[in-house]
């Protein structure tokens, strides 16, 4: 990170298309501004960016808390108005006439203008999760202290929950 | 905005009362004690300042979604215990007893104290709403950035998702 | 608070435990990390200071109210995927695997860290509490005010709803 950028740092807590879809709308724009931009990706969170279609890990109950939480960007539900799924395609069907990005293409849009992708480490282990479950966007695996290291630097921190 | 007020943005992600009356509570003491606010009203948040009772944009599924999503600060519901109303009215029923300010009050009371109510635009285009569809106290319609250049300006920002 | 330290404060409106978990994720790691840390409960957030079993204030539906929502660090249940108990039993029993403390040994722990804790007296006039109501940890009992100074001095302030 430079010095002489702004900076900026969410932490994405929650797991559902509409509020991931909020976290990416500030990052990429604040990023376009030529802010310096970080997401710590925690609890829920960690659903946006694990690989789609990715393992299951844990057995008995764990396996079955992590098949219903499997996520990848694109498998995101609402948060209301869901109304089995048709809420959740609504949402991206107006989102696409309204000429915006889905949340996958947001995600790659950030990391082409630099956005520092954090997975929670404290998380991980509590789910059973390895780095090899998320997307290679990720820039790096850490916990709350590394966090608190940007958010200390940052002028603007959002708790997204 | 003068230069010489403390800033503090919230921005209110939520259409449920719980979280508005939060949102409202920290608004107004804060303006109260002479601080320039800025609400930015995005996603379900922008159900707070729509006219009651108003239009129900869209066709078909958008329209369905814009009715069960109606608001007007007068028709909000708690995030838990709602009850099927018995919760939000007792809600409303211990705040008038506690000697607290109804939402739409507190909607008012903060615009008399300069509190900048801004409408995300980003998402008033997903949902199908024009700048007809909100009450009169809301003071501008921008997206992100324009949020984003008054939170770089604040030393106390907020989500209240 | 001595000038020296930064200050980083906490509005935890949640009563759910994997959001009181990320509460205090954060307030003992920055307290660890010598940082000066207040964590202001309000609404649900209450719950998680509330003496375990105790009292019930008021009558009829209130009562129901309070009740339903008896709160104490050990009775919080997840907002996701609790599944009548197994889903927040088997986050309790995955975070002692990890070796990550409970929810009332971060009470404890970042209390001895020196973590100021305030109880919001607002909430508690609606709800029919008293100070009588809450764990001898709560440091104090105030309003927004009191949280607004605190945010104005510190570098990092979230609200996790």
């Amino acid at each position: 990170m430079t010095e002489d950028k702004k900076k900026l740092t969410l932490v994405l807590f929650s797991g559902e298309l509409d509020k991931a879809l909020a976290a990416f709308n500030i990052a990429t724009t604040a990023a376009a501004m030529d802010k310096d931009v970080t997401i710590f990706f925690t609890f829920w969170g960690l659903n946006v960016i694990k690989k789609p279609g990715g393992r299951v890990p844990g057995t008995g109950m764990l396996a079955l808390m992590n098949r219903m939480n499997r996520g990848g960007a694109n498998r995101l539900k609402l948060s209301k108005f869901n109304m089995l799924g048709a809420g959740t395609g609504l949402m991206q069907h107006f989102m696409g006439r309204a000429g915006l990005p889905s949340l996958e293409q947001m995600l790659a849009m950030g990391k082409q203008l630099g956005v520092h992708y954090i997975a929670c480490t404290t998380t991980m282990g509590v789910m059973g999760l390895t780095e090899q479950d998320f997307v290679p966007e990720v820039e790096s695996f850490a916990g709350a202290a590394t966090y608190l290291a940007a958010a200390d630097e940052a002028g603007v921190n959002l708790f997204i929950s």
